[in-house]
């Protein structure tokens, strides 16, 4: 069993946090010791996952706050909505709970992203700390301090950068995951190879088999190496303005595949996954990458049990779906590419190479 | 006529910004140059103001931006909720308009809050540009950075610190506002005495009368001294940790009678004026202003056209909606009060003592 490890995120204005991954972390006390003092906690969790730990999170922030509630939202991606931030939110004003009130989200990046906008926008700001219990949510959504809901017209189109107290990753609840989502949870890990170290992607090749029977020591290190790279890219800038936009890799693809089927059908990861294969493609059509790469990274992806096959939406429904990306201005649709192995970088691609893509792949 | 004069507000981060104060600045070129590129604005407005000036608005921007945009919202506090927020999120999302999209809060402070929750939550911020309208977003809401909705159980609850990259304040537009809202507005210019400077009282009592007849030289004055003393205390305090507290004078009974009447009813400026009147009584009960100062504020206010005479809503109904105001912590019921003639502190008060305050009003 691996120690504990901790990745420290550092930000402007001294708004610095802690990244602790290993296992046992949930019961151990010192994970909820030096957090904001505050009368009244708050567990967001949803239905699943609350069941399986949010009595034993409370059990120990009993020992903490004086009051401890919980919050279960419906799960999944398509209740990451309005509604669902609003039961957050009611619940808050219900109780009457200050603007000290600290907000634990336990759960996947859905809880994460919902339970972090409600902090951001709860009397304008109050506390909060990620228990991320899901793979993908332990190397993305609890980095980098993006939050957001969904809206009908556009995927994390409404939300906030804002910052967690702490991450708490621990790695024994990713025990009770459904293999579809560890593997969905993969798809995030695989990324940060072709976009910041090949090293890294070898690595991986090399310990797929042991990340998919879920040995704890080669997790920890896929978790602690994605933070660090993700913390990397985020820490030279924070609110998106350049370089920070490569850790969509895959994502505008994967935002139209989500979008285009309804949200929930796919899970993120799968979606990313497949639109890391096409964005792959385009990197080659758009002379960067050779095609070798393309083939290596869809082999991959598929040892992974991920999907490579696109759903087949059309040409004009893609287009418009990628052309709503935040990613997009002024019209002009733009990709992450794969520059050389481990470098990337944000390029406009001529609506034809899109096209030509798209048929090659059978979404056409 | 005066001339333009400029309030600079600087912020951690160099997220600096000019507040432009003078006549005639809605047709001045001037006004509009120098914001950030894009392809598109949006003002956004309401059904009152958008036929006044809009047109004009767009007729300025049209040169700087190759689409211009306007949404007019239903005008009232009663609208400042969710419902409105997301019409304009509709707008941004059914158009497709691209995360560089400036908006153009054009109206008072409920639009100005409204356009500025929705640039710091759409694609988690846009620019946007603040014309307020009305005294009261001129002196108040147009500075500080605070953005908000308000939730069925509260007043703007739900929202974010985010900066305007610039504010218009034109006084020729303050001609057209009735009567009732100019003196809202003064309530919020009076307040500044009372809390940050003794002279800008003596001030406002010499110069009321022409504040009431729309002098625009007394009223460049008085707009500028009181964005003046708000960006001097929110320089020294952004996110409200401390001293910003004191700009809520008169807001806590104030937001308790705009949420015991239901909003809308009484006009914010209306609620804080009664609002302060209350306080500086708490004040002189707390033992720490005389009190003649009670008398002092009643009289001037009164003069000013506004409520001195709270509605009677009951004890405990005020003490309800007292606590859930933002500034109560653990059940404690604090207040801004006056601690000498310019001067303001947050300070518990015991209820009982609340309680009498109330009684002697015919509130209870």
């Amino acid at each position: 069993m691996p120690a504990t490890d901790t990745v420290r995120i550092r930000l402007p204005d001294d708004r610095n946090y802690e990244i602790r991954i290993g296992s046992g972390l949930l019961d151990e006390a010192a994970s909820w010791q030096g957090l904001p003092k505050a009368a009244a906690a708050v567990i967001v969790s949803n239905d699943t996952v609350a069941p399986l730990y949010a009595a034993r999170l409370r059990e120990r922030l009993q020992g903490v706050y004086a009051r401890v509630d919980l919050v279960a939202l419906p799960d999944g991606e398509e209740h990451k909505d309005w509604a669902s931030l609003n039961r957050i939110c009611d619940h808050l004003l219900g109780e009457a709970l200050d603007r000290k009130t600290v907000l634990f989200a336990l759960g996947g990046g859905v809880i994460g992203d919902m339970t972090g906008f409600a902090a951001a926008i709860y009397m304008r700001g109050v506390p909060f700390v990620q228990v991320p219990t899901t793979l993908l949510a332990q190397v993305d959504s609890s980095v980098g301090g993006k939050t957001a809901i969904n809206h009908p017209l556009g995927k994390n189109m409404l939300g906030a950068f804002y910052q967690p107290e702490r991450v708490i990753a621990d790695l024994d609840v990713l025990d009770s995951l459904p293999d579809r989502e560890l593997r969905a949870g993969l798809a995030e890990v695989i990324k940060y190879g072709p976009i910041a170290d090949a090293g890294f992607l070898c690595w991986i090749e090399d310990n797929l088999d042991a990340l998919l029977a879920r040995d704890k020591a080669v997790l920890g290190y896929a978790v602690r190496r994605s933070c660090e790279i993700k913390a990397d890219v985020v820490g030279q800038d924070e609110r998106e303005q350049g370089l920070r936009a490569i850790l969509n890799f895959g994502h505008t693809v994967g935002h139209a595949i989500e979008a285009g089927l309804g949200y929930g059908k796919w899970l993120h990861g799968e979606a990313v996954a497949c639109g890391m294969v096409l964005a792959a493609d385009l990197s080659a059509r758009m002379g960067l990458t050779p095609a070798a790469f393309v083939d290596r990274l869809r082999v991959l992806i598929e040892r992974a049990g991920l999907p490579v096959q696109p759903p087949k939406l059309g040409t004009e429904r893609y287009l418009q779906l990628m052309r709503v990306d935040k990613k997009a201005e002024s019209g002009a649709i733009r990709f992450v590419l794969i520059e050389s192995l481990g470098q990337a970088g944000l390029h406009a691609v001529p609506d034809a190479v899109i096209a030509d893509m798209l048929a090659a792949h059978g979404a056409a």
